[in-house]
C-alpha cells in the first residue's frame, strides 16, 4: 500500500502546481522553495517536506527547474493524461459542473450525463445526450469512465455509487449531502457545500464567544 | 484566542449533528458514543474526544441524551441562528448556490446579490434583485450581512474579499479558483472544485502505481 499522503498535502501540492505555472508564464527558470512557499501561503520547510515525499527535486542553493518540477507535480497529481468524467445528475450544481470551464483545461472531460427526470432526459448539454440512470453500467464501460461526479440526492447517493463502483470506476467526486461507503481502494472527495458554512459559523461563533 | 479545532473535527461534528437529527427522528431518547460513532464512520473513542473539547456530555453507562446533545451541538457550530449571506457572482455556480435548498433550510439566508453583469443588474432571483458590487459596502451594512459567498472570478476576488473585510464580514465561503488572504479574524472556506478533482486523480495514480 501507497505511504499515507494527507489531505492537505495533497491540497498544497495544486497550490504549488498553480504557483508554478504563474512562475512559468511569467518566464522564470527556476524557483526557490521560499518563492513557492510564499505563493502557497506556508513555509519554505513545508515545501521541501511535501516535495520530498515524491523523490528528489531541486539542487540545494540554486532551487528547482520550474519545467522540470512541473513536469513532475502533473505526474504526481495525475494530470498529465485525460481523465473521463459520468455526471450522474442533471440539476442545477450538475448544470454549474458540467459547464465549469476549468475542468475540461485540466483535463477533466465530462463525456456523460445521466438523469432520472423524464423531461431531461434525451436533452442534449452541448453535444452530450442526457441518458437515464439505467444506462450507467452501459456508459462506464463503453464510453470507458474514469470518475463519477455525484449530484444526485442524498437519498439514491450510494445507490449510484455501488452500481458505478461495480461497473469498474475508479474514484468519485460527490456532492451528495451524505457520507458513501465504497471499497477503499476507490477515493471519494466529498464536496458538502452545508458543512463548509458550518465551518465558518463554527469557526465565528468560537471566535465571538472567545472559547 | 479560542483553542485550535481542526477542521476534520468541525466536520465530524457535522456529521454527529446529522446523525442526531436522524436518531430524533427516529424517535429515540438516548444514544451511545459507539452508535454515533457508526453513523459518522469513526470510532467511539473519537466521539467522546471530539465532543471532550466543548465540556462534559452525556452520562457514563447512559449515553447522550439526543435533545441536549443536538442542541448543544446547534450552539457550537453556530446553526442555531439565522446567518445573512450576500451572494457575490451571479453565474452559474453562484446560481445553483442560490437555490440550493439546504442553505435555508439550515438558516444560511442569501438576501443579496451582487454581479458586475450589466444584463443581470436589475433582475431578480425569486424577490431579490441582483445589485451592482458597487453596492457591496452598502449591502452588508443596511442589510447586516454576516457572510459572503465569493463565486466571482480568480482575478477578482481578492479585491471584493478586501472590501467586504473592511465592510464588517464575519466570513467568507470562497468558490473562487486562488488562495484570499485576510486578516486571521475572518474565517474563510475554500471550495475548490478543480482541487477536488486534483486530489482524487493523485489518489487513483498513487494507488495504480503502487508506490
Amino acid at each position: 500500500m501507497p505511504r499515507r499522503i494527507s489531505d492537505s498535502t495533497v491540497r498544497r501540492l495544486s497550490h504549488y502546481l498553480r504557483a508554478l505555472e504563474g512562475f512559468e508564464e511569467e518566464g522564470g527558470a527556476t524557483v526557490s522553495s521560499e518563492e513557492l512557499a510564499s505563493r502557497g501561503h506556508t513555509t519554505a520547510a513545508q515545501v521541501r517536506k511535501d516535495l520530498s515525499h515524491f523523490g528528489s527535486f531541486g539542487k540545494r542553493g540554486l532551487g528547482y527547474r520550474i519545467v522540470e518540477l512541473l513536469e513532475r507535480l502533473r505526474a504526481i497529481l495525475g494530470v498529465d493524461r485525460v481523465w473521463r468524467v459520468v455526471l450522474v445528475g442533471a440539476g442545477r450544481i450538475g448544470s454549474a459542473l458540467f459547464e465549469y470551464p476549468d475542468f475540461r483545461s485540466r483535463g477533466y472531460n465530462c463525456v456523460a450525463i445521466l438523469d432520472s427526470d423524464p423531461e431531461k432526459i434525451g436533452v442534449r448539454w452541448g453535444t452530450t445526450e442526457i441518458r437515464p440512470p439505467e444506462d450507467l453500467e452501459t456508459v462506464v464501460t463503453e464510453l470507458e469512465i474514469d470518475l463519477v461526479i455525484l449530484a444526485v440526492p442524498a437519498s439514491v447517493a450510494q445507490e449510484v455509487a455501488d452500481r458505478a463502483v461495480r461497473a469498474g470506476i475508479k474514484g468519485i467526486l460527490n456532492f451528495a449531502p451524505v457520507q458513501i461507503k465504497v471499497p477503499s481502494s476507490v477515493p471519494v472527495e466529498d464536496v458538502n457545500l452545508v458543512m463548509e458554512l458550518e465551518a465558518l459559523s463554527f469557526h465565528i461563533t468560537r471566535g465571538e464567544a472567545g472559547v
